[in-house]
């Protein structure tokens, strides 16, 4: 199953399934174009991995620390399916990073990894948009990856059973592959993150958790069309622009 | 006015009016024992400030920054006068932090200066609590700052008119003074951090704002009682737990 979050024509808020003839809900069915897709999850916090793709660790001359590195974006950062993110103004490099990303379907603390993927209700696309030009310059990653816009998502949310265990992780920008890579190379896994995260932090039901980037990690630019693939899930797409 | 957030007897939600005489709210007046206080905003975020006093700075042997240092709590991090806060379990030292918090009124972006203070709703207390152990192991301090209950915050929210440009903010534990300086030794203003944050992150309503910690800042334990005393304000009392 793969749910969508949607305001259809007349304004509704409506939760659809995905499917290969359009997105049904409500007793008809939608064509993508006369929807306007909403984030897949309605967070009050997403937590971050850093370098959970031992290739990844390597690109950014990072050591594969010895547990996962984490950091927040807030819910002001989300973005959808279909929508145009604005650049943060006047800097040099700002990043796509592709990611595998998880939504809680139950309130979750000091769940053991064993567990944890009772707590889970499915998988995601996320871009963790990344500003290198102040990530560089701050302890906590604020201006680098928490600002407006930061975490476009969705545009599906797909139960556990849809995403195999090596699903692929892709990005492409205007259509060129850039990164490429799979679940089956994570340093650590969906259930040890939950396990990590709620031994301090209570994950809500809709909270995010993003699993971290593969390689290939590089600038978009103003005109740009994101597409971040994870197979299971689908394709999430958005446009770049200036601020 | 410093209103105040609270559970009523009968497990209504009110907001009421702090005063000398008691909590004033549905035509009645209850005392601080019969009522559950609620923290003093419901923010989407807690945008935390460090090293905002040149005092601290120097005691933690930090430069002073060349712009605000910033980090993030979650919503989850909520807790409230009278609110016992548990310690993260097994670590070796778990720190106070007064510090003096705004609270927004109007949702704000790209808010310079000079119009800040037309967004801010009032101010209130919070504690910082943090646990050094992790957060001097992590480049984000999601363990060390942002785990569940580190952000007491309340008892009310008292409009900028209550409060001095050179209030005190101070901190007791036990009764015995801890940490004890003034909003006049801010390096940021408050208007600075906002025009700051809202240059990166839209500030929301209730969103709260924890302005940094001056000199001071110590262990607590199992057992204490901690309040935090901003001029103008009041008095956020909280005890203390082992997990």
């Amino acid at each position: 199953m793969r749910e969508v979050r949607f305001r259809d024509p007349a304004g509704s808020t409506r939760v659809g399934e995905w499917t290969e003839d359009g997105i049904r809900a409500a007793g008809r069915t939608y064509d993508e174009s006369e929807i306007d897709v909403l984030p897949s999850a309605e967070p009050s916090k997403i937590v971050c991995v850093g370098l959970n793709y031992a290739d990844h660790a390597a690109e950014r001359d990072s050591e594969v620390p010895d547990r996962p590195l984490l950091f927040l974006k807030p819910p002001s950062a989300l973005s959808s399916h279909g929508d145009t993110v604005p650049l943060p103004a006047g800097k040099e490099r700002v990043d796509h990073e592709a990611e595998l990303a998880f939504v809680m379907g139950e309130q979750a603390r000091n769940v053991s990894a064993d567990e944890a993927m009772d707590y889970v209700a499915g998988f995601t696309c996320m871009n963790d948009v990344s500003n290198r030009d102040d990530q560089r310059r701050e302890q906590n990653w604020v201006r680098g990856k928490a600002f407006d816009n930061s975490a476009p998502l969705g545009p599906v949310l797909a139960t556990p059973d849809e995403v195999p265990d090596d699903a692929a992780v892709e990005l492409r920008v205007n259509g060129e592959t850039r990164q490429s890579s799979s679940r089956a190379e994570f340093i650590w896994t969906v259930p040890e993150l939950v396990e990590e995260i709620t031994t301090y932090v209570t994950l809500e039901p809709g909270d995010v958790v993003s699993t971290g980037t593969p390689s290939g990690v590089a600038p978009i630019e103003d005109g740009d069309t994101v597409e971040v693939e994870v197979e299971g899930v689908g394709v999430l797409r958005h446009g770049v622009s200036e601020d």
